[in-house]
């Protein structure tokens, strides 16, 4: 079985799967060995940089901009493939930041040998979300590599946007509740009182992958929740209120919460109930001894959003196609970083930082 | 002996080393089997979109953004290594569409097992070019493969930036001497009686990279020539005149010139006494067998450029550290879309776009 160990007593030399897992392992490897050699550095250029490399996206100049490679595997599973997976994702990921995308690239790596047949149809996915969405690829780039020397297929997709006017207004909304700093739904945004929705079912997308990759049988009754959010987001902003958004995908819902309150210096207490989830996940993590939380999700948005909008951004997002199994899952709470569950029996629990997502090549 | 047969009888089904070697074969990749499911379409959105995608960069909105993937090998090489190549690479992407780099991101494929001691390596080096240019890296995605996946790492950048105000004032010069259409340095744009220019000798980098995989010695007198160019780039455009650029990568100074003359319907008549190359270059080409003109270069720049000011585009290049060995190479002839070549011993030949780049994974 393809699980990542969950130990953090690793080989430090060498890259471990964890280091690309998204949780307490990979971001000591980019606060550590990556931002300290590339990190920031005096400008001597008259630009506005906004560093923000632990979020979803920098903003330079005005420009919001943003970068994923995508290595899943399978490339196909049910629900989408590599394609659709990798420009949905920079879709998101600068849609969760209030930007408006305006463009994508498109990098292809391909091994030698590789079916034309295969990238027609993953091109003809990238084709119809680029067309769906209205947001066009203006750039590209293909590289081959020997037989041998790449595993089939991996795709890197950034994206370029501007702040939405949303954003704007929605952030007018949001003062006219509580102080807020700033111009961005970061992760350091969250106060007491703030209330934590998510637009759907947790762990849809991993479940689907690892189903299909080991054939558990489970992706008979569930596809992954790969998917544009651009749409849902910007509804969310129209209502107004929103402090924080973000996609939980690798390390799942666990590890957003963590960042949020890890960085917004308070705690997180959410309500095992209240989660959606769908009940062939449930059964898998059973089996398979992970933690739903944990898992990547690639067509959910956690949100942050001022007690008194709560309802209405909920309603919102019912309203739309994406986000109709939405609820509200939580609240911030006076704390130190803590994220705490009630579980359905009525216990309370800690959720910790995943150390990463438990499956390999997710997305 | 890792050289791309240079046959188009090839498999119609799978991709080949030659789809992504920057020559014809994958100039018709990218036209029939990628843009015809990705490129464009009626924008139903108030952006103002420059399809490029054929060129460099692309354009939305007033930002130029450009994409690119490395799978060099050797990850380290006499001269860089696969960090310097890839933010050099999309710093030149930029500057040679005329536009000013704002900030790039940085997209590691990393396998299971690479040395964490390589990885810093890399990163110092893109720390140095970063810092060195004033061009700053604000967003990245990790992610690992497992160990037999991935030959070791693949790096993509992708970089945003504006058109220099340098660019408008060159243009205006250009004016000064003929007609001239639009507002970009593109492929399409050399008429009759320009000049063309190259920044320094060609084939270091493709040289230098086999020399380094196959072990013929040359590396121990040759190093690559990567580097950024922006700065040398702004100097000629100070002073004015240029109405094209291109950075001769996969397929070298034979591909460049065959699209410029093909996209700008003329002839390009080249002098092979004038074209700069190095003594260790000539060597290998003639010891393996393969062309000069249609190895990769990732250090060097072909500007065309009205003749009234070619002379002086060549010696405010030859001021510059990166352009000192600049010369000028040739010059535009009215024709249909033929690269020739006069030799030195005074004959005349046709130089081909060439199928591919004869070195795979150079770059």
């Amino acid at each position: 079985m393809n699980i990542v160990p969950v130990s953090d007593s690793m080989d430090e030399e060498r890259i471990t799967l964890s280091h690309g897992a998204g949780g307490a392992i990979m971001q000591k490897l980019i606060a550590k060995t990556i931002l300290e050699r590339i990190g920031e550095f005096e400008s001597t250029r008259n630009i506005e940089i906004q560093l923000a490399q632990l979020e979803d996206a920098g903003v330079v100049d005005g420009i919001i901009f943003t970068t994923d490679s995508y290595v899943v595997k399978p490339i196909f599973f049910p629900g989408g493939n590599i394609g659709s997976l990798a420009v949905s994702g920079t879709i998101n990921d600068l849609s969760v930041m209030g930007a408006e995308p305006l463009a994508l690239s498109l990098g292809l790596i391909l091994e030698e040998g590789f079916l034309i047949s295969d990238l027609n149809k993953i091109l003809e996915s990238i084709g119809d979300v680029s067309k769906k969405t209205g947001i066009p690829i203006i750039t590209g780039d293909t590289k081959v590599m020997e037989k041998g020397a790449l595993d089939k297929i991996c795709i890197n997709t950034s994206g370029v946007g501007r702040k939405s006017k949303l954003l704007i207004s929605n952030i007018e909304e949001v003062r006219k509740y509580r102080d807020f700093q700033g111009e961005w739904p970061l992760d350091s945004n969250l106060r007491e009182g703030d209330k934590i929705l998510i637009s759907g079912s947790i762990g849809d997308h991993g479940v689907s992958i690892l189903s299909a990759r080991e054939g558990y049988g489970y992706e008979t009754k569930l596809i992954s929740d790969t998917c544009p959010l651009n749409l849902m987001i910007s509804k969310t902003l129209e209502i107004g209120g929103v402090v924080a958004m973000k996609d939980p995908t690798r390390g799942g819902l666990a590890n957003t919460l963590n960042e949020w309150s890890q960085k917004s210096g308070i705690n997180i207490e959410i309500h095992e109930d209240a989660i959606p989830i769908k009940e062939p996940v449930i059964a898998a993590c059973e089996m398979l001894g992970i933690e739903p939380l944990n898992i990547a999700n690639e067509g959910k948005v956690v949100f942050g959003v001022v007690a008194e909008k709560a309802k209405e951004v909920l309603e919102g997002l019912r309203m739309t196609k994406e986000g109709k199994d939405a609820a509200i899952i939580g609240e911030v709470k006076r704390g130190d970083g803590t994220v705490v569950l009630n579980t359905s029996v009525g216990g309370k629990r800690i959720v910790d930082m995943p150390i990463g997502d438990p499956v390999p090549r997710i997305c």
